[in-house]
């Protein structure tokens, strides 16, 4: 990773998950001198795919003579992905540059490397991607002990302690939301966008009270919309409640009495903190694609120090 | 329904649900003469296409002179379907021949009556279709006083007394299993057929005694296929047994203590009994084929009795 060229383009670095792609262009002081979003995610591309994929996005800042460093996190590292890096078993710091794998490249100019995931044996669980945006967290908040919740598709909660991923759960949540919006047939009664927190907030409460019920209030949605007056807007924001509740109910050993940060800048983030704040658990918000971002400058800088 | 022809064929029954038509052809002592099954369901038909469909698959029994009875029965009368009938208030007798609705046809030959569903103001619910297993399950025995269980992709408790369907609860149990099957990440993992019956009563179990903690159980069954091996028929019996035993806690207060019948003739309603006597709650099951065509013939002749 000598550096010969004139571009101020230093390395790369890249989050590369199942659907999407966002890559990040960085001078020699970690400063972004460009990014993109693609839909270039693992599902869209066979393994021969991502080295063609990589040179083609940073077409503009590749140089003959220098080969320009590139580090991946996400699913780019998992089975279906570029190539398998395994999982770091927890308890573990998050996986930084030293346990980030080399890929074989064809083209010089580029050198890449994947970060590993965390897997955590009893109960089976794992992540890939969440642990960089944890890395993050940490690099900002370096003495932080307490629970990290990360939703999304597969929301996760983090035990933190000692700098350390404890231990950790992801629910599907994020995934039955899109199915039964999407696919299910709530889909006639469910609105694509919308709002209203006082479904929210009963709905939360009503899953928690009666978690094992939530197959019947699902359907209840539709009933209701049938032979009631159920508005899209409010069926999308209690279908959300009923299912963001159903996992609290079962993540309250994490959040109860304790520290809670939300790691991330979506409408779903903003939910999981009013559902937390309506149960009594202060919690804090941060942005994930600053964590992200920051995770992989935390590996990049590791990956230097070691190839000095 | 003067009978002026000499086919035997004298009226036909039909269960119109949501993906399929089922269709029998009767003489006047409703012996079955012909059966057919066709994926005409109610999302392939617009409303005008429902009579012309009728008039193709009775084209070999209809007669110029005479007007065949055609009773149907399931989402044909819904909002979407043919015409939609408005639901009976349960509690009520489960709607027989007094209840359909007459639908206006084109063609002479054809007189076409649709049964309605039932609706349940609170909670809120609904069936369609349903309704005539329950009243043919009840042709057959008058005098029962229990509980009803109908597995299937929308599976229903229904709660009978005095011949009533007194109250009723539908869990959509069947259609997240077929979308987390099809449709989700745990796709890789399960496998399309194949079982095992003590991963199935484990996971029934486990999801009774921690209901809330179903979206984590759930994206556990993949980490198990990426860490640990879980054999797809393994993962495919505990993703039944999970979302069963979601279903049996919730629905508890029908089946602890009661007489239950569990109507259906599929693998599903087999698991149904495999959990229930797990559970220690002895169960009967008996075919619902059968159960809805009994219906069809009760409905058929009330209305025969009205019409006289």
């Amino acid at each position: 990773m000598t550096d010969t060229g004139t571009s101020p383009a230093h390395w790369a670095a890249v989050d590369w998950g199942t659907t999407h792609l966002r890559l990040w262009v960085l001078d020699h002081d970690h400063k972004v001198i460009r990014q993109t979003k693609t839909e270039q995610g693992m599902t869209q591309l066979h393994p021969t795919e991502y080295e063609a994929t990589l040179l083609d996005l940073l077409s503009q800042e590749l140089q003959p003579n220098r080969a320009m460093g590139v580090i991946c996190c996400g699913m780019v590292g998992s089975r279906q992905g570029w190539q398998e890096v395994p999982y770091a078993p927890c308890p573990t710091l998050p996986p930084s540059g030293e346990r980030a794998s080399r890929v074989t490249t064809k083209d010089p100019r580029i050198e890449v490397y994947l970060l590993p995931g965390i897997k955590q044996i009893s109960p089976p669980d794992v992540m890939r991607g969440e642990e960089t945006q944890i890395a993050g967290f940490l690099s900002r908040n370096p003495q932080y002990d307490g629970v990290l919740c990360l939703p999304g598709t597969h929301s996760k909660w983090v035990h933190i302690s000692a700098g350390e991923v404890v231990s950790f759960q992801t629910f599907m949540t994020g995934e039955l939301f899109a199915l039964l919006c999407k696919e299910s047939v709530l889909r006639h009664n469910i609105g694509a966008t919308g709002w209203n927190d006082e479904m929210f907030t009963n709905a939360i409460d009503d899953a928690i009270s009666r978690p094992a019920a939530i197959a019947a209030k699902l359907f209840a949605l539709r009933a209701q919309s049938l032979i009631a007056t159920l508005p899209p807007e409010a069926a999308r924001a209690r279908l959300s409640g009923l299912l963001i509740g159903l996992e609290l109910a079962a993540a309250r050993p994490y959040w109860l009495g304790a520290q809670v940060a939300v790691l991330g800048d979506t409408e779903v983030a903003q939910a999981y903190c009013t559902a937390l704040t309506a149960q009594g658990s202060p919690v804090t918000v941060t942005s994930t694609e600053r964590m992200t971002l920051d995770g992989l400058k935390s590996a990049y800088t590791a990956l230097q120090e070691m190839t000095k």
